[in-house]
């Protein structure tokens, strides 16, 4: 996508202060716009070192409302950071809807100065950019408009840049060390950018390639860019209206296949309680001398025993190592974000352990059938939750999935014990009633999601609820073993 | 407030079972109560090693409801903890309102174990109960319920305890070296502890001590505990509502006395901006390396230039180091909270800035003069605010607040100019001319505010702004001056 231009165009005072005169006013009011829309704008300044990434920045700052445009730059990581996967920091990093989040460098930085410098492979190289694909497709497809703008710039221009930096002394304090090993490396640092644009250009996440060795041209580039883009976006039809999604029982099904006789006699019970509680004790102390975490989600029929199998565990392992997350309706900080955000928000560091009380699933489940989403939003998401858990396992993490099941009648019968016990009557509520009307299809819904979603590092495992000992033990052991075979 | 118990009370498990039959139920029932209430329960469970606070934990956790009841329990500070000051990760833990916090040792455990194991002497441990009390207040003062409960054991208890666990195979693993050092130090605990409970036990935050050797009757004095005090405060009679507060102009009125003819011209302004800006670049860049931060804070009458002074300073600054922290109506998860977390989440590690557009003062500033909390909550939000900004500068924070001011005619013609702007219309509302109408209020509170937040530390610096160019400079050269006066 590069080219080795060796004049770069330019513009005069002249002409940017008229060109100014029309898009500076356009471009607030689009960002104006943008604020009552359902999207955010996604900017990412990248380029050749010395390209004047900062000084695009201080433009842009100068031209949009500071009020809902922020910069998202990144310096060596936290070991909040560190000890989870690489992209936490820029999940957490994300603008709101409505709002514009200029990235300088982005999630490219590492990528593109770590292949340059010779410090990562081919294959390294390959995979990090699969990996921006998967993070940029995920983001377009919540609606977000992703500008990349790539400032070039020619070898020549790099060095006599550098030059005329340091002679003044009120600029010489930009030009640092890493300034010149850039220079130096310029073929490379080329070769690179060029694979990764090539790459890494989609149709929703575009690159463009402006010419930077003169800002008033480089600055008039990107507004026209990014007010092109904003209004097209604001412009677009809304989509069309979400429809619940009601599949038919499936011919392979997990859940009609699971032995509901399964059960355990209270003495037993409680002696395998305290045998693998034990294990899991121990087990969960040597997470963080082995660097290793524990991502536990728990899914199910209602009144299948969630809570309780989640107590059983919780009270073997130290408080100060585990968070228990309940997922209930988003905040409106989380409505404002990607879908999957408000769960990368709760994930551990190395050495603790976060158990999700329903998880990320409620995608490809409540809101498949009742249509809180479309049915693109929910088909893409077995893709997105993927990847999402193949990043935590990449990072150490023990990644586990139950889902608790009962049977239809002894569900009906636990609904009406909750209802006929004055302290347990408000776990039920309308939508417990409303849900098991559609049983069938929450059923398919499931077995599609353990077909799409149970890999190695992260299964699904299905526990016989119907005896609520039978289930904790169950659990129990399978974190037990699942915790030894990883720090063996 | 501690006895030397020889024999401590105990129930049988009959007499346990029967108390549970009515407190169980009536507890969950409180705490649906509490869900709709505006107010959280704050928990905290301390005392001696041994005494079986994880127990109690579990023994809680099996009683509430957890989906709204969450435990609080800390490691070693990360370093986004580390090179924040200390309360930060207190402040980022606390429980929403509607919500409970159990919270294990809380911020109790540091400063008791520090004190008895001879870390810390007299006069640092005074200084960390004080800020024990000044956080407990705050909590209190926004409404929080604070339950705090101190389990206690005698020597001996502690060491029967510690033999018995060990000696099943089972329950091993719970005995570690720190617990047979804390026997050792029995008399040390006792009487740090002793000190710590009845320095910090206030109306609003009282300690309750159990003794602690008997599971059911420790875990029943608990449960009647919470009953009792989130009965009583839900309760409670509603506060009265709220009202403005207009006081009258100041005869000692700082704002008055400022000279409005102050002023730069263009080429003098451009001169001074490249010297005082070089600095600030520079200077900025050393903060990590010194381990200081800088906390900057912009408040001002409406249109006087914060937006156009913060973009002079930003500019000088590298992106990595710095965010700019507009503040407008807090989220529904800001809303849940005290009223000075939204600020604590966004205060910097050290070797980075943050940046305020508007800042916590609005507490004492629109909050009052509009009636947006109380004449308590504004009146008590100096102390609190003071308090915020000590711990800010002892851990090495810069913190600098400026006040942009210009006269009231030069206000109406910038208001003017904007509503005559295509593109500057949006930043003019109708909020903007009824602050301007109470223009009187605004300017005592001010006063009032000067005079009880300007501390060396964290002083107030009001800046001439009828001229946009002196008042660019003059931010400018106070900050470079600030920076190389801490970092001399």
């Amino acid at each position: 996508m590069l080219e080795k231009v060796t004049e770069s165009p330019d513009i005069t005072k002249k002409q940017f202060d008229a060109l100014a005169l029309e898009l500076h006013p356009g471009l607030l009011a689009l960002q104006q716009r943008l604020r009552a829309a359902k999207f955010p704008a996604i900017i990412v300044i990248a380029g050749m070192e010395g390209a004047g990434k900062t000084e695009t920045l201080n433009f842009l700052l100068g031209w949009l409302d500071t009020r809902s445009a922020h910069v998202q730059a990144f310096r060596k990581e936290t070991d909040e950071e560190r000890s989870r996967p690489y992209y936490w920091r820029f999940w957490r990093a994300l603008p709101k809807k409505g709002e514009t989040g200029i990235f300088l460098g982005g999630w490219y930085s590492d990528a593109i100065t770590g292949h340059a410098l010779g410090r990562t492979g081919e294959d390294e190289f390959t995979a990090e950019l699969e990996k921006i694909k998967a993070f940029e497709s995920a983001l377009a497809g919540e609606g977000a408009l992703i500008l990349k703008f790539w400032l070039h710039l020619s070898e020549d221009e790099q060095e006599k840049r550098l030059k005329r930096l340091e002679k003044d002394k009120d600029s010489a304090w930009r030009v640092t060390k890493k300034d010149w090993k850039c220079l130096r490396r310029y073929d490379d640092f080329y070769e690179t950018a060029d694979a990764a644009l090539a790459e890494t250009s989609t149709p929703d996440a575009p690159w463009k390639v402006i010419h930077a060795a003169h800002p008033h041209y480089r600055n008039i580039e990107i507004a026209k860019a990014i007010t092109d883009r904003l209004e097209r976006m604001l412009d677009r039809a809304p989509a069309p209206k979400n429809v619940p999604d009601h599949p038919k029982p499936r011919t392979v099904n997990a859940l009609r296949s699971l032995d509901f006789t399964k059960a355990l006699a209270p003495d037993t019970y409680e002696k395998e309680l305290a045998h693998w509680g034990a294990r899991v004790a121990v087990l969960t102390r040597e997470l963080n001398g082995k660097k290793r975490s524990l991502v536990v989600g728990f899914e199910g029929t209602d009144a299948a025993g969630k809570g309780g199998a989640i107590r059983r565990l919780t009270q073997f392992m130290d408080a100060r190592d585990y968070r228990v997350v309940p997922i209930a309706a988003p905040t409106d900080e989380e409505r404002a974000m990607p879908w999957l955000w408000r769960f990368w928000r709760h994930i551990p560091m190395r050495g603790g352990a976060v158990i999700f009380d329903r998880t990320w699933y409620g995608r490809v489940l409540v809101e498949r059938v009742e249509g809180f989403c479309s049915k693109k939003d929910w088909t893409r998401a077995y893709g997105e939750i993927n990847e999402f858990e193949a990043q935590l396992a990449e990072k150490g993490a023990v990644v586990l999935k139950f889902w608790l099941a009962t049977s239809k009648s002894e569900q009906l019968k636990r609904f009406k014990l909750r209802e006929a016990t004055e302290w347990k009557k408000f776990k039920i509520t309308d939508e417990d009633w409303r849900n098991r009307d559609k049983w069938d299809y929450y059923e398919a819904a499931a077995c599609d999601m353990f077909a799409r979603t149970s890999r190695p590092a992260a299964p699904w495992v299905l526990v016989e609820s119907e005896c609520k000992l039978h289930a904790r033990v169950k659990v129990l052991r399978t974190v037990a073993q699942a915790l030894q075979k990883a720090l063996e």
